[in-house]
């Protein structure tokens, strides 16, 4: 099969190109760059060098040869892409936020300021959380080529974290809070003062507080996953969502805070100044921490980490894995999730194969299954 | 004046010889070390190479000679000294946990697994975040020697960053969550697996989730600021506080949430996925970022940041800084506060300084004035 | 095929435990630890959780079941692990130093301070650098089982980018300098000051100037490389050889200085101060870099790089891969030959699965295809 | 006095704002800026909130006032700038190369690929090395304004680590090798690819190898501790240097080799397998250290560790000094001497300033004396 990847010089495209070169169902590529067209990729990238001597062409040379198409492309250029993938049959998988709002173009243009360009694409698109939607991305593909929304870095890692809370339960109505931390990886190719090694090395501070993108995107997963189909039936818990910058190249670290409900709550009694955590509140982690892991019994990708282990970024890099770890707060009303994927991959390229495994009807697995290494 | 200190081989000692070695109404140092007696000091740290060739002498000896004693050593085994800088008449600066939870010994016995050496000692100390106590330890100095109990490197961060919203009435009663990353200085001088340069290097990751010992440190400075007097009249708000390392070594980040009392909440109409902040929550922003800065008007170490900018630790580095950006989630029902100190300077020696200071009536910022780098 | 690593959980352990389970011809893993007897493999590196379940067994028993052996320990305590693989007819790979010098104890002797303790096992062991062995790995082979020496990452760098100009007369008679850094997992897996992270990031310096144990295992590939059979005919170059720490976790990086033999040399006209590389050295510098590229044209793992590109440790990171590049200095008299590795992989785990493809007839790539990423 | 900067928003421009707000006898600073005029320094550098909130004027505006002149633009740039000071009677600092050079346009004109624009300036310029110009810089400035070629950072590296043993016969005529690198804040202010975080963290490459601009300077400077005047009168030793980048913000290392004249080598006998070094190279060492702590004796800047000390850019960062370590190699035919400094401060900025404190007759430490921190 020839995959092809529209955007193939920005750092998702590397990713996406890395991986597919070593996919044993893909046997060549197809790699399109408006900057380097022309060029050889392993010119562009000298990591690559040797392995992938491909040239880089046109949008459409690619589109003529490709049975799948990436395109890693920022948000608003590349439906017309997708457009001419349905057109001749092709699954397109997008790496951008274009298809991962369903039909609700006004959360679309509120936040990314524009409008969709085909409105009518999204009969045949299907946000590609493949935990969330796996037969749903079947069942669209079963009735013809698909377009996958594939999802952000940042919901990636909020959403699992949240999912079996939502789906369970667990959570109350309260405020939920992601307070996440990026690689520099996330902010792209392209130089910029912002991503300077100097301005950004032995530094954290967070960005965007209280208006980045990503907001609507897990606010409407959670929802999803608290009702089962979207609706939201009564007034759902709200969402405050702070992304940082991290000193480090790759990862997504999620330390997400969801108010328990009544039910599920210890009821420690409150002195004047906190307690550590009784053992009650222990014996409640651990019931939530086996509840998450029966859950995710069958994913691949998602490991729910024993007790006395806690997820971190550098144990995922470079894999395809989402690592989550369950904690609760010493007073036993809040349930604490930390989750750790690799930006790069779980959280953008490996996602987006692991969503064109789906498609094709290969192992979920083919293709991602390097271990992460331990440094 | 000849300046003591006790564990001077340690981070936080060396730190200290650095800022002290630099001030003006310092003559000389009087260095105690156990590990290292009878070596100089710049033999055990080379950046200090012919600047502190000062010999590493016992305790005792040190008690001797100085005028002012700070104490760096784990909590619990400084009690000794601080009694006997009492009964010599010399005020001491502990930097451990001993002295900072004032006569709450059952909170200390709780947290640190001992109970107080010599609870009478707490008749002679004060909890030293001048900016919240300044008046107290200059009473208490004027009574006699005094014992400062210098406040954590989190517990700082976060209390200056809450203290304007608690005092002005700004907080709700809703649970106050403290997101929180420390550089890896944080975690001292001592070799261990977890500040092994390939484990903890482009790596992020919570530790001590929902147990860290700065819980109930944070919380009671909540409640002071909260009524005034430290006696909690009603229920107050409970407080979740989660430590990250992050792969920096200096540097504490703090991103608190703060839930706003009914009065101050912006009433944003709510919508089915949420949307960008609107006029009102910034307008909101603004307001809450002058009282800040109206409170912290005369105080030489905080600086509360105009709109556009979020607080980053690199931009405090070395300095006795404490950076505050105000920032409103989407829904204007939350203050997210943005702190960031060196842990090592406004987070030990610094503050450590800067209580010194207050003690002798120097000014303040004696010593203490180093304009931090850009990088 | 069931492998054995005696060693497993120390960084070297560690890595070949990753590529081994990744190895298509590698059916099971039989791992020995002592620090960590009884634990399963993936408690003790959380990377590979639920990835390698192994539990952490004796030596003994691993030598029992495995029908190679690789060993992951100290110089001097695993002679006695290969001997028993030779009893037992079973390949053993040696990562320590222990038979990098074939039969010349002396200088083990003088550099690692302790003597052969099995000498006569060096007639069966032979020098893993499979560039430079390949056929004598065969050979030996052949005969019956083999111990493999597998070199030093230093060694590795330094000896794959100066092996063509020794080998093909380029090289004067001048001294060889050899200027190299490595990241910090070549310290290995147990703290130590040296390697705690607020002392080494941020940082550069270089350590053992002019005694680390490597010189001697670069100094006698230099000659073997040079006369081919390793008898040192006449004087050859002296060898100085600088090792750095750098603030990264992986890579060797090789800075080596090559005073060319006159016939190679450019006569660039003295000035009375130097002036900017005239055409003629830049001509003959690609002359010289293809030369390089023929020489190494067949093998699998060491990209000579195009005249534009300097080699880079980040572009090797995670593979098997040996960049070089090839520069001449301005006044034409001297190359300048630039080399990177991935210390963990082609520096230590990497070549030693490579020698194990050797002996077993496997292709010399099988398992260590990877792609090195972009970041 | 008023000290003034043009260029002040670039990253030496921002160290010099940084040391001489805290310089004692500045009394205000004039602060130019193209790219930034009209706007508050400490806007653009939030590190420097509420300490420098000078507004960035036009170049004009600041020679009307100032006393001293800093000029931290690109080579070629600011020659005019130095015109006009001379004119005006006012010393000037330029951070540029376009003074290094003292009257030899020709190598100027060949690294910069430009013409001296004013060649007669430098009838009253000097280098501005005061470790070797300090008289020079004394007697010109007593005839008049003057003009300082404040040096590049590698050349300051590399020429104080030589010094004593070019100018105390301790070198022979061989090839000297500087290898050095720098951290990243050297390649300035503006974002490129080269700098860009993900292209350079967790990365070790040289660059401009063989061709680096630094080269005739660091040549020159040779040639003058060599012979005292400046006249090459013998054929001199070659000079190859070979700039590396490294994943840290501050710092310059150099590791330099320079071969021992006759009479100062150590005869070692040759073995056919280099030995460790004997006690012979041990003590010949000692005594070079011994030399070069002599000659360097009354210098404020710069230190000569002792024995079992190597130099690393950690132990200096932030401030003016120059450590330096002496080795041999294990043949004891060669000298390695490692020099570590902070590329802004000693390499730039706080060189700058202590020629200002000498044109000035300051105490030449005066703003300078910041102690390095540990970490």
């Amino acid at each position: 099969m020839i995959a092809g990847i529209i955007g193939a010089t920005g750092y998702v495209g590397a990713e996406l190109v890395r991986l597919l070169a070593g996919h044993p169902n893909i046997r060549s590529l197809a790699l399109a760059s408006v900057s380097f067209e022309g060029e050889r990729m392993d010119y562009i990238y000298p990591n690559l060098f040797r392995r992938v001597r491909t040239l880089l062409i046109q949008a459409d040379a690619v589109l003529e040869v490709a049975q799948v198409v990436f395109v890693a492309l920022p948000s608003g250029v590349g439906e017309s892409y997708a457009k001419r993938c349905m057109e001749k049959g092709i699954p397109c998988i997008d790496l951008s936020a274009d298809f991962r709002f369903d039909d609700d173009e006004a959360t679309f243009r509120a936040w990314y300021g524009k409008p969709f360009v085909y409105p009518e694409l999204r009969n045949h698109s299907v946000y590609g959380l493949p935990e969330l939607n796996r037969e749903k991305i079947k069942a669209l593909r079963a009735s013809g080529p698909v377009i996958i929304g594939n999802p952000g870095c940042y919901p990636t890692a909020a959403s699992l974290g949240a999912y079996p809370a939502l789906a369970l339960g667990l959570a109350g109505s309260g405020t939920i809070i992601v307070d996440a931390a990026s690689g520099i990886t996330g902010g792209g190719r392209e130089p910029s003062r912002a991503f300077h090694y100097p301005e950004c090395a032995d530094a954290l501070a967070p960005y965007k507080v209280g208006c980045h993108r990503h907001t609507p995107e897990i606010s409407r997963n959670f929802t999803f996953m608290r009702t089962g189909d979207g609706k939201q039936r009564e007034e759902g818990p709200s969402l405050i969502f702070t992304p940082h910058l991290a000193p480090m190249n790759r990862g997504i670290l999620s330390t997400t805070y969801i108010p328990l409900s009544d039910a599920w709550q210890v009821k420690v009694p409150r002195t004047e100044n906190p307690r550590p955590p009784v053992a009650e509140v222990m014996d409640q982690g651990a019931v939530i921490r086996s509840r998450y892991a029966t859950f995710y019994r069958d994913e691949p990708f998602v490991r729910v980490l024993p007790a006395e282990r806690i997820a971190a970024t550098n144990r995922v890099r470079q894999s395809n894995y989402c690592d989550i770890s369950i904690h609760l707060d010493q007073t036993g009303s809040t349930l604490i999730v930390v989750t750790a994927i690799d930006n790069m991959v779980k959280g953008a390229a490996g996602q987006a194969v692991q969503n064109m495994n789906i498609i094709f009807g290969f192992d979920e697995s083919t293709g991602l299954s390097a271990i992460p290494a331990a440094f």
